[in-house]
């Protein structure tokens, strides 16, 4: 019955209720978020799949927009950064939405630990280098909220330098926005139960063994500090004009729907156009003909 | 009937026999290749397209294994240069071949003319700036082949500049090879008619506006000086460390399902492997468990 289906479609899943239902407001709470929740969403996982696959034409095209506006005189583009304790699933975002879109249009940066080099710059030096170019769609996998992360839990600096750079990152952030760069910014929320899982699936698992990293259970026993450091990140950097959502992450699949959903409606706000193309079409089918 | 389909499938299109016959051996012509041909395929378009999405998934695990093993001692990579006249599909490929597989393993690069930073040093300069990372998969949309290309034709450079350019090629591509990085290169083969009808659509349709560019009727005023110039850098390049394939390419699903397969099979004898990690599983989730 497709009618009645593309109904009930309608009814469960408008996408703008996801995008309203994870945005971060005034007074969030990150331990009011169930990890394992589905919020602005009532279908199930087979519904949510279809979606996903459904949307890829729309956000390809408003992704093709993008692009070709660029090359007029107004050019644009967008950051998505995603953050997430280890195995919240940033590598299936990436695959699995990022991978939606054309490559051609795409910056991808997985920031690791900072190498020499970067430890020697200020902490958004390697950040500002790897903004997306005019008419790109960048991902950030990690990024610099490492700097008000993991950097604070291990005490990597004094409390007084990060806590300065919530400032930093909110003033850097807002000049990014002010020079045509849109930003949305996704934590994707795990609960500490589905991550032992996650992790024991690893070791469970010889072809995932490489993925393994002893070191994420030390990280793992610092988990109130990390759910405080998110906490406070989350409200202190959560703008009108670079604004987080929280994505309950223990359900792979409302994950993936989710973080697409948020880009498909940025660009749907954003709603570039095809550039103005000062262009003669009967010379040119003219010369064509002649060539 | 799936099983007639089955045994159909695999009489019409053995992937390496499209692999075999796109191959550029000793005696090549251009000349001799029909652009609107399948070689190495039965099938149609239907079979072909069904053929493409079936092979993702081989794909996809042979990518993540390229990209695990990098963890380990012998890390290896993969480079695809993709060129042809404009309009032969590099971006369809971009999007459709090299959008199938995971993002995080993908490092495409697309040249364009070399701006005054890169006038000012030897052509390959840029090139080496853009290789590959280990595990990863470069793709290069135009490459230093427009550099005995493009260059030749319109003599940007004096022929005895262009000619030793072949030598410097083959000396490049032989060490980058020595270090791990296997290479193969496409030059997708469009005719000058299905090149005429592709420009007269983009003239037509004001969403395609902003791809037509006046001086793609220039060069294609210059066919027959490109095809030469293609035909010597085919054979004088195309060596057992980094072969060139020549890929019919005016029927669009062919192009895509021959260089994925052209990647496929060169995947495949690459033969990745998970790489061995020091893990003391046992110790491990006994951490895990008290974590």
């Amino acid at each position: 019955m497709p009618s009645s289906k593309k109904a009930h479609k309608a009814a469960a899943a408008l996408p703008e209720s996801i995008v309203e239902a994870t945005r971060v407001g005034d007074d969030f709470k990150l331990a009011d978020v169930d990890p394992h929740g589905t919020p602005g969403f009532a279908g199930d996982k087979a519904l949510g799949t279809e979606l996903l696959a459904e949307s890829a034409d729309e956000i390809s095209e408003l992704q093709e927009r993008l692009y070709a506006e660029a090359r007029g005189e107004n050019p644009r583009s967008l950051l998505l950064v995603i953050q997430g304790m280890d195995t919240s699933g940033k590598g299936g975002i990436m695959r699995h939405v990022v991978g939606l879109l054309d490559p051609q249009g795409v910056d991808l940066t997985a920031f690791k630990q900072p190498t020499a080099e970067e430890k020697r710059h200020p902490f958004l030096w390697r950040i500002r280098k790897a903004l997306p170019r005019p008419g790109q769609i960048g991902v950030f996998d990690r990024s610099h909220y490492e700097d008000v992360l993991v950097v604070r839990v291990n005490d990597l600096v004094p409390a007084s330098t990060w806590k300065r750079r919530f400032g930093q990152i909110r003033s850097f952030e807002s000049k990014l926005a002010d020079s045509g760069t849109r930003i949305v910014k996704v934590m994707l929320h795990v609960s500490k139960e589905e991550q032992g899982e996650r992790l024991a699936e690893r070791l469970d698992r010889p072809d995932k063994h490489w993925k393994y990293n002893p070191g994420d259970i030390d990280e793992r026993r610092k988990w109130e500090a990390y759910q405080e450091a998110y906490q406070e990140a989350l409200v202190k950097t959560s703008t009108d004009q670079a604004p987080w959502f929280v994505v309950p992450a223990d359900r792979k699949w409302f994950a993936r729907l989710a973080v697409q959903q948020i880009l498909l409606e940025t660009l749907r706000e954003m709603d570039p156009q095809w550039p103005a193309v000062d262009l003669d079409v009967a010379a040119e089918k003219k010369r064509l003909a002649d060539s």
